[in-house]
């Protein structure tokens, strides 16, 4: 792209920004959401697996040891707050869809203000989602910046007034919340989706597979269909802003709840880690 | 967003640039490569009809005659050259994944020298690509900004020293080129992958389906397996940038070729329009 004869933006001669940073073309980048606690990053560790991960699989370069110290300085600085670490592949040398391998990633840290528990609906509503989840292995499981069906499921959750909405892959299978991963009570056991052929591997979501097995509760994830929804007796979000929250209520429908679930939220809120 | 406390870029406090545009973060956005020819874009009209329905799709507000006010004119400025649009949803006025409705869109053209003929091979040869595109019907024809597929897909092809690659749907279906769209003379009949699942609705494609109907030469649009590819007799790409243009060769098979897509090649060739 360095061949380009004149760029503008809206209108005008472009003297700053990253007009050719490919994650503004392509979404072409990773993220993660960090919550820092008493000045440290919340489960640095999977953070830093599940981006490494990221890199490897979209063949982005960048020194993490670079990456992570700048977060952990920011987190110190802000003691609690909420950081969003972006790394795109940085500016486009080459026009078009390949990468030439000679970008240099770029680094983007924005903080925002810690969340509040008041900020948390008292009853929790969670809604099924009319939009799907594309499936394609190659980027199942990573936090790719290619968000365009949470954006557009998020937009019309929002509309329903629900706090959540659970998608479905172009299967029928559930696979998230548009903003969290999901874990049900059903039958009697505790289940959570694959995430093989679409959704987000989430921190939080490794973080209860990890408390579960080491508390001998054990969590079966497998393919489930969105029938499951209307059978299952207790339903829990992970996320790195809320941990482990249990539903009030899905598709109007008054959910019995569970102590399994509940007993794993205190223990991964406790957490010093 | 605008409460975000601190943005740092490769750990410098932003004081330039857009760290917070969702098209950056999430791919929130919108595109159309453009052929400017003696000043002029070609298919204007084709374009700006594939922009509004992306902006309807997605719910983004901008307006028309600006935006292609300022691409006439750089099109008329340039004469010959290849022009990128990009329409973002603008910087997101909120944290998360749901827009607020209140971003401002913002338009990035830019503009690079006109193809050449002799920058293309003097042979075609396409490859079937090992990498599949997800299945979304809310996504399927436009052009957003979430390309992670193609940028993998486009990756691998550049390695084996093809010129294109045919990528399949999750469901094994042809769907298009890494950068273009596909037509094959099949047992006998032109015919197009439907794109109502996933692929984009090239502005070439219609062009080509349009004078096809012209010249009372029907193109049939269908769910093919990719093994058409081992049957088909001619091979076809079309994208703004290259026109329709046949292929040599495909997966090492060297293709008999089409009357029927050399005379249709030659006719969009010579349109005015």
């Amino acid at each position: 792209m360095s061949t380009a004869l004149e760029i503008l933006v809206d209108g005008k001669a472009c003297s700053e920004g990253w007009p050719l940073d490919r994650a503004l073309q392509y979404g072409d980048g990773l993220f993660e959401t960090l919550l820092a606690r008493k000045g440290r990053i919340r489960f640095e560790a999977l953070h830093a697996d599940r981006l490494a991960r990221g890199c490897d699989r979209l063949a982005i370069h960048a020194d993490p040891e670079s990456i992570w110290s700048q977060a952990r300085r920011a987190a110190a600085r802000h003691g609690e707050a909420l950081l969003k670490l972006q790394l795109t592949r940085g500016d486009a040398t080459l026009r078009g869809y390949a990468p030439s391998g000679t970008e240099r990633a770029r680094l983007i840290l924005s903080v925002f203000p810690a969340p509040r528990a008041s900020e948390l609906p008292a009853q929790i509503q969670v809604v099924t989602c009319p939009h799907i989840l594309g499936e394609n292995p190659a980027l199942a499981g990573i936090k790719h910046c290619n968000r365009l069906e949470q954006v557009l499921a998020r937009a019309s959750i929002a509309k329903t007034g629900a706090f959540e909405g659970v998608t479905a892959s172009s299967s029928g299978c559930v696979i998230s919340g548009t903003m969290s991963n999901v874990f049900m009570e059903l039958d009697g056991e505790l289940v959570t989706p694959k995430l093989d052929r679409c959704g987000i591997e989430g921190v939080l979501r490794a973080v209860v597979l990890r408390e579960a097995a080491i508390v001998g509760m054990p969590v079966r994830t497998g393919d489930f269909p969105m029938s499951a929804l209307t059978r299952c007796t207790g339903l829990a979000l992970s996320n790195a802003r809320l941990g482990l929250l249990q539903a009030h209520w899905l598709d109007g429908r008054k959910l019995q709840g569970s102590d399994r679930l509940h007993d794993l939220a205190a223990r991964i809120e406790a957490l010093e880690e």
